[in-house]
């Protein structure tokens, strides 16, 4: 498969109103837009750092993925997303290499990209995202 | 301050010989190094996403940061890395505005780069370092 680069990092928080200002006031990223992706369960608040982009996800409700996490592990690094050229030939090879994913096929995910998630366990503990530009 | 991008994710791993084979072979990002850092206790192991780079990091013994980080968290990202254009007025500025450093000064990270991390409890739980490229 063809990565393309970091395309951002994940970051559970437990409110956008109180911990987005380091992200956009001390350091001053650009911000990108906020959007809520009901299908994940989360509100996103997309900074760009120039190289890659910090996304701040808030929870919709406590049963959501980033609730759950945040009850378990407080906030943080939630999960690290790679841009790839192909997402659906990305699928098909980590599949014929063993790694578990945690959708068979790509959802819509933040800023309309085709997206993906690898489980924790087949990474060395790391929630891994592949996602794919929309054209 | 002046952030040029993400400079890479770091990544605790158990074990760089049965974790590193996820990101050099399945991903199949290119290698770009490894290298002992003993002022951090750790050995880096670098590879490139194309935007920004992964950075696996072995413990060197329990008592290192990233040992403890291990033994208290398990394996998984540890740390994001920021590259700024000048780590001494980012310092500077972080201080003015409140943010406690886990050192006042820079010290010489992996590559070469300066570098100083910003603590969790002033960025909204996450370990954020920031750095700078050696001339």
């Amino acid at each position: 498969m063809k990565i393309l680069g970091i395309e951002h990092i994940g970051i559970a928080v437990e409110s956008l109103e109180t911990d987005a200002p380091f992200w956009k006031h001390v350091l001053g990223l650009d911000h990108s837009g906020t959007e809520a992706v009901k299908d994940q369960g989360v509100i996103t608040d997309i900074y760009n750092s120039g190289r890659g982009k910090i996304e701040l996800l808030e929870a919709l409700g406590e049963h959501s993925p980033v609730g759950k996490f945040l009850e378990k592990r407080g906030p943080g690094v939630h999960h690290i997303c790679l841009e790839v050229e192909n997402i659906h030939e990305a699928i098909t090879e980590l599949k014929e290499n063993g790694i578990e994913m945690i959708a068979d096929e790509p959802s819509i995910g933040a800023e309309g990209f085709l997206v993906v998630f690898l489980h924790p366990k087949s990474t060395g503990g790391v929630l891994v995202e592949l996602s794919q530009k929309p054209k």
